[in-house]
């Protein structure tokens, strides 16, 4: 627990599942429907900080919500990243990305192109994401 | 084998260290000395489409390179990436951030502030971290 950590004090999204290790959260980021964080519950920066039984136990997680977007939402590619310069804290994004989506083939954190609208995963898609993510068993 | 993926065909990079699975090259980007990446051998487009024993073999690369450029570079961050939007073919990036670097705290992909100049680590550091990848025991 780290005083002035976000992610120690707050759930940083949507929390859909739990567990002593980690909690899987719906970021909810308008420009990308369906992209998920897995965040460690203990406060460390670097993956390397972590036994590798943690370290393996957490990955588990971040392959189950990998596997449950592309079940559900059929994406063109997966993105997967632990950035942590703002916040040091172990979090993992899992990122649907679509060929028609607001940045591709650009990370999404590149300056987006003018031209562009989002791509919109359908309703129901999104929905059983949800479901799918409540239901995780890494 | 992929016949259009140039993953398949050239090395993507300076490669310092292999075995079945995957190897480790010396990325070479000039605005971020150090930046190593994690290559896998065969062509597969995402983690999930790995059966869990060579994804857990191929983080075990990845960590060992994190914890190489860790202690030889002693960075302020570790990145950890695996997008492949452009060459979907799984690579990790394990990219060592400095406060003073281009794009800190943003990720590597954003846009560059104007009025900044890469960090450069010592070249000493640099041979270290080589040295570290050649002997690289996952």
């Amino acid at each position: 627990m780290n005083t002035h950590c976000p992610l120690c004090h707050e759930d940083g999204g949507e929390v859909v599942w739990r567990n002593h290790l980690a909690r899987v959260v719906l970021a909810h980021e308008p420009d990308y429907p369906g992209f998920c964080r897995v965040i460690l519950a203990k406060h460390q920066a670097e993956m390397t900080d972590l036994p590798l039984a943690e370290r393996e136990a957490l990955m588990a997680i971040v392959w189950a919500v990998e596997a449950a977007v592309r079940q559900t939402l059929n994406p063109d590619k997966i993105n997967l990243a632990s950035l942590g310069n703002m916040v040091p804290h172990v979090h993992w994004h899992v990122i649907p990305r679509w060929q028609d989506d607001l940045h591709f083939p650009a990370p999404i954190w590149a300056t987006k192109p003018a031209d562009r609208t989002r791509h919109q995963p359908a309703a129901a898609d999104l929905a059983a994401l949800r479901q799918a993510l409540e239901q995780l068993a890494p």
